[in-house]
């Protein structure tokens, strides 16, 4: 391990190049004029994999590519068999204007860098290839076979993922599947998550006039979408930040007494959190902590709403239609598609005649919870610590990674999370960044992780 | 008259070039990118002037210049004088993807021509120069002196002219000012103005979270500010169609019998009205006709709904803030600022503690209102007549023209409201439109007007 470690330690310049490099690609899977861009990124990332040794090839798909990179393997090979999972696409960098500098061109401020994907994912999932190019080119043997699955479709509910893994089931099968796409509280409190959050993504129209009208000639006889749709959402959620809509607390199992006690184990305080993000109050459902509100508790998400004039100055007019995009995060046993119908079910229940409701139905993902007492996650949990130098903690994620679910279902293998973001990294927000500390101990960190999985 | 009639229908077909041409600025006051295009507009209509036998000079302002255009006058002339007002800029075009041609492209369908500006104001205020042309160009004696203001401020407030009003206060002095801004129910039905609305706009922006947050990460502890606007939105009408801001219909004078009495003899219905704006139902204050609900009664106006992200696809954000356009339609009596106040004090009364709100005050402009019984207004109404063939009528105009008020303040003149535009001419909207019909019976309208004011 002394070789491996030490080098990691020689290499981080190196690293920080090709680190760099890879956050050029303006990977956003969101936004169909990137599309070149995403192909260009994955095969830069193939040809990476190959130049660290591994045996790494695009896999084409419906949407994105996927990259597939293993370790050399011994034939009928006998070692256990793990995956890393990553994702090489990004959000979108909108609102642009808010970037200190442009989202991709990386830019190193002290011991952080900053770009769209630093940390979601490209930076943490690059911390694991180091690792096994640190194993490879030392010859230091690894005691695991090794697969990275990187696809190009997370942020957009990694449609071609689970096709690919039924297809691959066989050569795919592996003893748990290894993430690195969450966070930890701050680099003194590594931590292995045991939850994750699921997902529900719809969008909301609202149809009035055939087309935007002047508000002189026509306002006082005829509903406005924008008003309309403010009615609309307003009553979705009550004073006390609970949810209204009829049936979708369904199947929410109550927190356990050990997991509010390790809640309360977690650093960081209120008034810490309203500081980082910058809001004059919290707001959350009442009888939970913040922590608990964040990552244990469903919420129904405005993302964007849009309606009439966007531009400068005024234009008095009723606008012809009003849309919000909405995402629910999820918490385990809730069914997305049991809360879509909720949802949707409500909505028509209480659109004003005066309204055409549009519903278009986004993706869908379950929770994710496994109990982290088992042998697997007792490995990580020592990689942690031997990496961090600290006692690593448990905790549930607020996130979704919708494709853990599928890892379990396809693959029945559990999913170790092992996040290297920070809470103020802005993921999905302007001036994303990813700390170079989290990526040199992720680095050891997924070094270590082989040994003891495999003890 | 009979010289000046047959000038009249001999020159359509230029007319008509001549329209396009002027159609073809984008004259948007709105968009600072669109100030050369406003100033070279408004260098055509000087030139357009001066080619047709008007004094016609440019007059810079701090914002768009003002087009003066005078008729030729006797020196101590003891004619009478009007003013005709009219303005060449135009309201934003956007939704473009919503235009059948482009906005600034002048296509003519039928007897129909399509552009921005078509009906709102240029093709009005045109067909006015096109009657005075017919009688320089004929050498036929106007029985009075004429001075044409065309400005370029209209859709955003007029700011500039009133002090222009204030300087030139004894040049523009003047027995009444006629303006063609406005509609009439259908050609068979051409119509006089005696009250218009007032306006007040404003911008509300909620601020939340310093930067977007992810919804996973954050969401459940933090108030999300789309949630928050629609909330503060939605409590500002009432089920019946009423704004519940207290002090909002302070000083609303009911309407008179003889007026409701008027309203009942207007062409069209509910079904019409539904028709053609493309409504599922109308909806308005309870105890109002539509007709009332559109003319005689305030409003409170979303025209615009802007929060995170507006692109395509799904951003699983909370975003930092969300923010509203508004503007209220105001009726006789009610003061701009103090309805401007009330729904400032009102709005920070509701905000919640979550929220930061920012309010930016817009322009602002009192009703009009002139009883239509005098000299004057009975003067137009044989114009009316004697152009298009049909006893006229009268009504009150929904929309605003703030700057009629600055004419009965600083100038002492009453306005004459003598609009040519059709219930479905799409001003302010894609696709704005304006007849050729109203375009040619205006000018006679126009041309007859002169005799009939000066009788």
């Amino acid at each position: 391990m002394e070789k491996v470690l030490d080098y990691l330690k020689q290499n981080q310049q190196r690293f920080l190049a090709e680190f760099c490099d890879y956050l050029r690609f303006a990977s956003v899977s969101a936004q169909p004029a990137h599309k070149n861009d995403l192909h260009a990124c994955a095969a830069w990332l193939v040809a990476h994999c190959q130049a660290i040794g591994l045996e790494a090839k695009l896999c084409a798909t419906a949407g994105h590519p996927i990259v597939i990179a293993k370790t050399p393997r011994a034939k009928n090979s006998q070692q256990p068999h793990y995956m890393v999972y990553g994702h090489y696409d990004v959000q979108p960098p909108e609102p642009l204007e808010l970037w200190k500098s442009p989202p991709f061109e990386p830019r190193i401020v002290g011991n952080t860098i900053y770009a769209r994907g630093s940390m979601d994912n490209k930076g943490q999932h690059l911390a694991h290839l180091k690792a096994v190019e640190a194993y490879l080119k030392t010859g230091t043997a690894l005691p695991c076979d090794l697969t990275f699955v990187i696809e190009g479709e997370e942020e957009i509910g990694s449609e071609s993922l689970s096709g690919f893994l039924k297809k691959n089931r066989r050569e795919l099968n592996c003893q748990a599947v290894v993430i690195s796409d969450t966070g930890m509280p701050s680099p003194k409190h590594p931590a292995l998550g045991y939850s994750l959050r699921g997902i529900m993504a719809l969008e909301i129209t609202l149809h009035g006039p055939a087309r935007d009208l002047h508000s002189g000639g026509f306002g006082g006889a005829v509903d406005n979408p924008a008003m309309a749709m403010s009615q609309l959402l307003a009553q979705l959620r009550d004073q006390h930040g609970r949810i209204t809509i009829p049936g979708f607390y369904d199947g929410v199992a109550p927190l356990t007494a050990y997991e509010r006690k390790e809640y309360a184990r977690l650093p960081g305080t209120d008034a810490g959190l309203k500081k980082m993000i910058g809001v004059k109050n919290l707001f959350g459902e009442r009888g939970f902590s913040s922590s608990e509100q964040r990552s244990a508790r469903p919420t129904f998400e405005i993302n964007g709403l849009t309606s009439g004039y966007q531009g400068e100055g005024s234009k008095t007019i009723i606008p012809s239609w009003a849309r919000a995009k909405i995402t629910c995060r999820l918490v385990p046993n809730q069914k997305p598609e049991a809360v879509r119908k909720a949802v949707v079910a409500h909505l028509k229940r209480i659109c004003p005649p005066t309204m055409r409701l549009e519903i278009a139905a986004g993706h869908g993902a379950e929770a994710y919870f496994v109990p982290p007492t088992g042998p697997q996650a007792q490995a990580a949990l020592r990689a942690l610590e031997k990496a961090f130098g600290r006692k690593p903690i448990l905790m549930r994620e607020g996130g979704s990674i919708p494709i853990v679910n599928q890892f379990k279902k396809i693959l029945g293998a559990d999913s170790l999370l092992l996040g290297l973001g920070l809470p103020d990294d802005n993921a999905h927000s302007p001036n994303e960044k990813f700390s170079l500390e989290c990526f040199e101990k992720g680095q050891r960190m997924a070094a270590f992780l082989w040994q003891e999985l495999s003890r």
